[in-house]
């Protein structure tokens, strides 16, 4: 009997550039030619199909006019698509044409595409590079930072897939104009999260810009990107698996997640998001770390911004409660929420824990206030 | 327009122990209590029908005594179920049973089980720990150290995967006595390529104690066990990402991969890497690096450890020389092979560069000269 001892301890240096502007298809190439990936000149541009056309095609055929090689690998737009099998038969495609280590993967559009683009980047012959160029806010406000990608399955959303960081993220504001109103709105749904969470300035500045930023107005625009871009990061940075603090950025996502699952996503994560963020409110309320005109301040605020702020009619509550046990957070069979302290801070309950458990009674009666 | 600079910067530290003996199910027990994984008290067993009987469900009871809560998980035994799909139907068990991020991944088995564990654990929730229960040679001589995990699919095998390092390894010579004739065998040609590619006193060692390691002995049994690890461990130290010196494990593989797929699996894996190894030989020695003398004394020792050392007559060899083609190592469309350079070394063709272009022809040949 011996035992033999591995050691693996190095420095992991994963940081990368988050770049805001209106068009950044140049930007990207001009990176591209200064060495953004080292003697790669190969390129699997992932998108959906409704950006194909706008931005993907273009992309692609920038890609090619510089001299790379380059494929496009089109999957059908939404959510329902961030599955196993639409991961699979991109990496069966991408088998088929000869990519193998040699090449970097380019997602271009919203979320479900850099989400999905990126857990195939992480397990491609274990892991090739890959670059986002996100097109919606919710992928600003998201997706930019924090390295996560996943895919969902029957049973749970975002369950299965990995850590993995980009190359460099693209947030192009420019293509947030071809968004339609309501997908503008889903995605003002995690921006107004962070500012519940993190910070009452970046609250203040939405009541004041709501208008300017739902006109997709550059300045207001480029503000929020950034804002979100900081939150998300000073939450991330200091506590990168999620253990702690990182849990606060789930605020409104336990009944978010679970309304989304139960509409079958006919409400978009940002819909969805909202109704948890007005659900979560009123617990905090009721625990005494939110005053009733705080709780009206950020209903008021979902609703100005387009969004949802009850449950309708047709999901069936009591399925609800059932599905909050899919939720990541939830620990030894109990339910556990983050909760907001006020308008821009959340509660710390002991040193680095940020939720608590609540009785399946109290979240039920709470559930059933929003209706 | 602006940029936000996301920085990324840690120490990792992956390190972990192996362990060598014979029956170490109580071993695992005093790990898991001593505190191997801090916290956790829900195990997911995965294995495969044959082993389960023999090893898993033993471990799952002595788990369960122990207080801790556990479940096995199984799949149909061979390479054919080391698929997305094997992946997919774990990951729905396991979540069904209500298997969240607070759970731990112990593989029992040989190296499917292990590949296929280590790859389900690596993206269930984004990253559950996992501890390798070994229980074959091959294992230990190979899924052991590199952290490799990955699944087959129809175009080639291993490309869908990740580098992910189990807490621990357990190594459980008591199991190799379970294995019929045929495993320990195979298991043996990955131990004999570790010895031709990195140790002239690691080969001779096998050449004194063959007899004694077919017959499991122990203490012939352990030490070859510390040689595979050291082997491989010095090699994918020195060399985490598979560019240089790593291919130099690929020793026999060029050729023996080909043979595993052409024969659709009806030869083990080891016993196509053997083949492998004398194809590989003999074009070491056609190039001048290895003596008719050495490749004897190659072909001698894969056949005391019951090993085939040349090429079936049902495999069509024009389809093996065009397999050759979707090895991993092929740059710009031309084949690149590792060459042994005498026993115990392989050539380095320039600094860090551990693989050889051939022709066709050459291959084909020597393909040919194996029949």
């Amino acid at each position: 009997m011996g035992t033999f001892q591995v050691e693996l301890k190095k420095v992991v240096d994963d940081s990368y550039e988050i770049e805001v502007g209106f068009g950044l298809q140049q930007a990207l190439i001009s990176d591209l030619k200064g060495g953004l990936v080292k003697g790669i000149t190969k390129f699997a541009v992932i998108t959906d199909s409704i950006v194909k056309e706008l931005y993907a095609e273009p992309v692609l055929e920038l890609l090619q006019a510089n001299g790379y090689q380059a494929d496009l690998f089109v999957f059908e737009a939404g959510e329902k698509s961030k599955t196993r099998k639409t991961k699979e038969e991109i990496e069966d495609a991408m088998l088929e044409m000869g990519y193998r280590r040699d090449c970097c993967i380019i997602a271009v559009g919203g979320g479900v595409v850099t989400d999905l683009a990126g857990f195939v980047a992480g397990t491609y012959g274990r892991g090739v590079p890959f670059i986002n160029y996100a097109t919606t806010l919710l992928a600003a406000a998201d997706a930019s930072v924090g390295g996560k990608t996943a895919v969902d399955t029957p049973l749970a959303t975002n369950l299965i897939g990995i850590f993995n960081q980009p190359e460099k993220v693209y947030l192009d504001i420019a293509a947030w104009k071809t968004l339609p109103q309501r997908q503008i709105s889903s995605g003002l749904a995690e921006t107004i999260k962070h500012a519940c969470l993190a910070s009452r300035e970046f609250f203040d500045y939405l009541k004041e810009h709501m208008e300017d930023i739902l006109q997709v107005e550059k300045e207001a625009c480029e503000k929020i990107a950034e804002w979100n871009c900081r939150v998300k990061y000073e939450v991330v940075m200091k506590d990168e698996r999620e253990s702690g603090l990182r849990e606060a950025l789930n605020l409104g996502h336990t009944v978010g997640r679970a309304i989304e699952t139960v509409s079958d996503y006919r409400l978009l994560h940002g819909e969805a998001v909202a109704i948890g963020l007005v659900a979560e409110v009123r617990l905090a309320e009721k625990m005494g770390y939110v005053t009733a005109k705080e709780r009206e301040e950020v209903i008021s605020l979902l609703k100005r911004a387009g969004l949802p702020t009850s449950i309708p009619d047709d999901i069936d509550c009591e399925a609800l409660v059932k599905k909050l046990y899919t939720d990541k957070k939830v620990k030894n069979g109990k339910l556990r929420f983050v909760l907001q302290k006020g308008i821009g801070a959340v509660v710390e309950f002991e040193e680095g824990v940020f939720a608590t458990p609540i009785e399946e009674e109290t979240a039920r009666e709470i559930i059933f206030a929003c209706r």
